[in-house]
């Protein structure tokens, strides 16, 4: 990597990344098709009006329809009670022609998420949010992973290529997202250590890394002389700020940004993601791969 | 810890420290007794009549019976089936007088020890070998942790007091031992890094651990000059080898060490644990905890 120590950082574009594995598993469910009859489906459960996780649903629907997957939606009402989201569950768990189910999250106050989420048969749990998963993953054994986590470690293959050996620092110990990758990047043979609030000296940990994760959830935190020349750095973050410009700012227009202080890190770094345009793309590309991967193991196919 | 640094290091008497936590978890027996009519159940069980497994399965017995502890012992035959194992688990899970159940391993090698172990409920998996509970312990939850890792922290908390902040290197990554210590470390807010066979200059990534725990499987691995001074050395290891003698080691004889060079080490850490003496020593009074606080879980007093 030390060739790229005096250049500025090459940009990981998580478009391209996410219309590439997008593609991935669209010939994959063509050739599960061709070859075992088997179509890898999807269901995906809304629970009230909340208009971003609208969005969120509505492109889950759209991205699996178009890699040739079954895939349905259910809205329900936002008064929904527990005993029926749950027989909804039950009925998806046991419904053949499903292999994946993701419950979209935050899910309305009165509902027990924890009991709805620990419902889900793991093996369908193509979130990777059942404890039964966590447990597998962190035992080494095959799980379905969580979907940013993952596609962090799909555009590491991607730019660095092999991480064996390599140190990999990520800071923030989040039980979705910066445990997962420590346990992926272990998994891929880095020397890996979890920093987090409590780290000493936290510039000095991230200069060790090779690897530099960013999970934290705090603005532009991650400085440019926090990062090893060369490393390639990924930004998990997604904070709204006021927007630099002051007149902007006064007009109360926001940005989003990552936790990383990409100016500077983008002339230090060897790669980087950019926020928005990085990590965050991938998450939908690798929910249909996730669920691919769950059709393949129910099908003994794996 | 500097000040340490020019001494050599206190021993960590694992003995003292078994007998200190038994004696503790004595009178917790005697409290749930007096307060709730409560008396933690231990059930082990032991398959055919390997002789070092007859040995563990009876010190268990009898601690458990010392620190005033229902406790069963199931010896079973070696040509003991599948189903007939299985069977029994399910009625250990089933009965109100057991909160943990015990099944000593290696199993015969006709049985499947992973379904076994499966089949115990995560609630009374006092060895903490469940996917469900290595799940738990990843994702912050309550969990029964596995004896050895615990052990570990319990040494680390009685002779450095609070972790929070210190560099703890753990080399290592097994399921049973490595990651759970990981996670516990990660828990006590130390930024954690894994070390394993694949890292690159190893001795100076040991130098960075003011906490360093060892649990490779490789004698005297972990050299004097690896270790920070002053830093609490934790040797998880046990390696028969033969005498350093050569006459004693001609004549076949051979001695139990560790994965750290103990006359090494010890001259530069600040605390220590012998092999033996150390860590292996707390295993069991771990254990009897564990079946305390799976009674106290089970019986809604957590």
């Amino acid at each position: 990597m030390s060739e790229l120590a005096s250049s500025p950082a090459k940009i990981i574009d998580g478009k391209v990344y996410a219309e590439r594995l997008r593609a991935e598993v669209a010939r994959e469910v063509a050739q599960l098709k061709a070859d075992h009859g088997l179509q890898p489906g999807l269901a995906v459960v809304l629970v009230g009006d909340d208009p971003a996780s609208q969005i969120y649903v509505r492109s889950k629907g759209e991205h699996s329809l178009a890699v040739g997957m079954h895939s349905v939606t259910h809205r329900l009402p936002g008064d929904t009670q527990q005993a029926e989201l749950m027989r909804l569950i039950a009925e998806l768990n046991a419904d053949p022609l499903i292999h994946g189910i993701l419950v979209q999250l935050p899910l309305p106050k009165h509902l027990d998420e924890r009991a709805v989420l620990a419902a889900i048969n793991p093996d369908k749990d193509v979130d990777g949010l059942h404890v039964v998963n966590a447990g597998r993953l962190a035992s080494g054994m095959p799980a379905l992973t969580p979907c940013t986590p993952l596609g962090c470690m799909i555009l590491l293959r991607e730019t660095v290529g092999d991480l064996s050996g390599l140190r990999a620092v990520v800071v923030g110990r989040s039980v979705l997202v910066g445990r997962p990758i420590a346990q992926l990047l272990l998994q891929a043979d880095c020397t890996v250590t979890i920093a987090h609030s409590r780290t000493r000296d936290l510039p000095a940990v991230c200069r060790e890394a090779d690897i530099l994760v960013a999970a934290v959830g705090r603005p532009r935190m991650i400085r440019g002389d926090w990062i090893k020349p060369g490393a390639a750095v990924i930004d998990v973050g997604i904070n709204r700020v006021p927007f630099d410009d002051p007149a902007k700012a006064a007009a109360g227009r926001t940005k989003v940004v990552g936790d990383v202080n990409f100016k500077e890190a983008s002339q230090v770094a060897g790669w980087i993601t950019p926020v928005p345009g990085g990590v965050g793309l991938m998450t939908v590309a690798v929910l249909l791969q996730n669920t691919v991967t769950a059709a393949r193991r129910l099908q003994g196919l794996a």
